[in-house]
């Protein structure tokens, strides 16, 4: 289905936009660079550093899809070396938002899950 | 640093246990899996056709993440042919409850998404 022949946005629908702009905040570095920009503005390499592990590239290309969805704002300042910063949008700070409840309820229940894990494998070394 | 070294549990440090867990709820298939869960129990095929697009294996794997962690309870009960029925655990409610918040903001501001990419678009083409 054409994104523009749907009426009503759907995650569930395969060919519906959102899926795709689901994926873009909630990937893997989406995830990440939205949270570390909640805490501020950063400069490229500012970034880098607070998504740790992230590859120059990945990072570019993740602040660029962003930046394209309207989550993200670059500012580029006229200045000798340029100066470019990252910002999020207000629709960044919302979705921010919600990706830090769900980051805090995961790192909270941390425990529950590993004591979850240990028990799955002892079940299954069991047969 | 190992998960056991670690006394609060950070998705930005790279090797602690809670960035891959939260890659596994927020991962493409776990977010869409821990949604259609929370509509109610599903057997394997019908939730293959709630989640549009998945494969059969990617379903499985993903299930099967999602029930080592915690969040999905699998059970099978002895009939012929076998019933395997899939359902959320308290902890896996809690997590989709905080999906579909994320998934309904998505969805509502589509609009402002594709906005903003017809404007990002426009300012690209004119260099």
């Amino acid at each position: 289905m054409d994104e523009m022949d749907q009426l009503v946005p759907d995650v569930f629908a395969r060919d519906c936009a959102s899926r795709a702009v689901m994926e873009h905040v909630s990937g893997r570095w989406g995830i990440l660079a939205l949270a570390a920009l909640h805490e501020g503005t950063f400069r490229f390499n500012a970034l880098r550093r607070r998504v740790d592990g992230v590859s120059e590239k990945m990072l570019a290309q993740t602040l660029q899809t962003l930046e394209r969805d309207g989550f993200v704002r670059r500012e580029a300042e006229p200045a000798i070396p340029p100066r470019v910063e990252y910002s999020l949008t207000p629709l960044g700070g919302q979705t921010a938002e919600k990706l830090l409840g769900l980051i805090e309820f995961v790192e909270a229940h941390l425990p529950d899950v590993l004591a979850a894990r240990a028990a799955y494998d002892t079940r299954k070394a069991a047969g």
